[in-house]
């Protein structure tokens, strides 16, 4: 098993979550220092509205200075995110939805499906503008969803059907509050499999109550191939502040390079990214390793 | 899969590593909510010298004020050791090794051999004294050695051989430093086979790099059904400060439900226990769970 890929969210949505003002140059610098440390897939921004999120404000000034060396994707909300994307010559894109109608209604104000129907006519347009370009679905609260409790794996498995046929290259299956156990990682990730093919299918841990890297071997061994995660576990639970999180990248290669998973990523190169981006941050990062590294003592 | 047992180890090895001074009489409190949450198995203290760890000087004094209602056992180090603990009744004891002389040398100033063989005269004596007493043998080290580096499998089965040759009912198997990966847990726990049975198989895991939890799930499915634990993850780990320790209980509790096995322990009761605990500490409990249960907001 060597062809894991890790997709680094830290930039967006670790940012995002993070109430302290980034500077483009300190989201720059950070993502030069993991694209130095080998990360090959990096989720660099969001062409949301400003007024929705405006630590990501900055993507189109950002997007035109990303450092060579990686392959970069952008959150693409609406019609108007696409537009703002494509100016800038943004190639691979992320859309946004859940297993829940409660999470999108609270967040996008649309129903799972009426965001799919928005995401088809995205996606129709990328594919018409950007031939070579990329797609990602996410699909968030798929175990348990902050407003309407535990998810049904069948539920799940109809939005990734959806998504799949509007012609989404992957799924990025998100356990957005961190309930999961390997027990269901197994049970959805072979459900899913009825509608996409394992080579399709991402997960986006959290770590919250600490099952993120229990989840992730799971995942392995059910041949799941690509993660998500954020440096240093950035961006923390909006749900509950204060605790953990996105899955944090160092805990995900310190795993991977356990089980003998090669990943050309250089650990230690990491937790000095984390480190940097920490120093703009109110708060340590939620990262075990990370912690480890640079313990006192 | 039903009978999993919880060895909870936060009053001895936990309480340990801490330096603010707790009065007995919190410990007492500590362990009362323990027992009522439904932990059956506590390690409550160590008759080691109060010079060497003077926060638990307060051994003889604790034991008989122990509530009913849990299986307690006692940490001995050596024949005085013994004699102080069946003069208060200690019916379940602990010895402590390793699979490393670099670590046993710097810890109790005796190569593995030499500790052995001080705990077969322990081990008789206590079998002369308590014919119905029960005794366990901590295996440290048994990934790494923060001195002498990574440890190979089979010097771990020869300590267990021996221990085992001595009598000890149960072996735990420590992950000091927190290194390990469910790959090694497996190539190990396959090793130790070759010497006793999955049933006499405790894993004594430390979270420091994020891996405790994947580790006891690889362990379950290995067949091994006893897990140390420490409320809260108390103790940190003595060797990287400021980073995780013990495996906490909370975060163990929640994996095991979360795999539909029934413990019988109440977790929002653990979590209250180390709330009250933490009031006496000068730092944050490292357990997720507990972080995500009491998170603000």
């Amino acid at each position: 098993m060597t062809n894991i890929r890790i997709i680094e969210v830290g930039p967006r949505d670790g940012l995002q979550h993070e109430k302290t003002a980034i500077p483009t140059d300190a989201k720059l610098a950070l993502i030069k220092r993991l694209v130095e440390a080998g990360l090959k897939e990096i989720e660099a921004t969001s062409f949301v509205s400003p007024k929705w999120v405006p630590q990501l404000g900055d993507a189109a000034e950002l997007w035109p200075q990303l450092p060579a060396g990686a392959l970069y994707s952008a959150l693409v909300p609406n019609a108007r995110g696409l537009e703002r994307a494509i100016e800038v010559g943004v190639k691979r894109i992320a859309v946004f939805t859940a297993a829940s109608d409660a999470f999108t209604q609270k967040n996008i104000n649309m129903s799972v499906d009426q965001s799919i129907d928005v995401f088809q006519s995205v996606v129709e347009e990328f594919r018409e503008k950007v031939p070579d370009g990329w797609v990602r679905g996410y699909v968030s609260t798929a175990f348990e969803c902050p407003y309407a409790g535990r998810i049904q794996p069948q539920k799940v498995v109809r939005v990734c059907q959806r998504l799949i046929a509007i012609g989404v290259d992957e799924l990025s299956i998100g356990d957005t509050i961190g309930v999961a156990a390997p027990k269901e990682v197994r049970i959805l990730t072979k459900a899913i499999q009825d509608v996409a093919p394992v080579e399709k299918i991402a997960y986006h841990f959290h770590d919250t109550r600490g099952t993120a890297i229990a989840n992730v071997d799971a995942a392995l061994e059910m041949g799941i191939t690509a993660f998500d995660s954020s440096a240093g576990g950035l961006g923390g639970c909006p749900y509950a502040p204060g605790a953990a999180g996105n899955l944090a990248t160092e805990d995900l290669l310190y795993l991977l390079h356990g089980l003998g998973i090669e990943t050309g990523v250089n650990l230690a190169k990491v937790v000095e990214a984390t480190s940097f981006i920490a120093g703009f941050l109110g708060h340590a990062p939620t990262s075990k390793y990370w912690q480890a590294a640079t313990a006192r003592g």
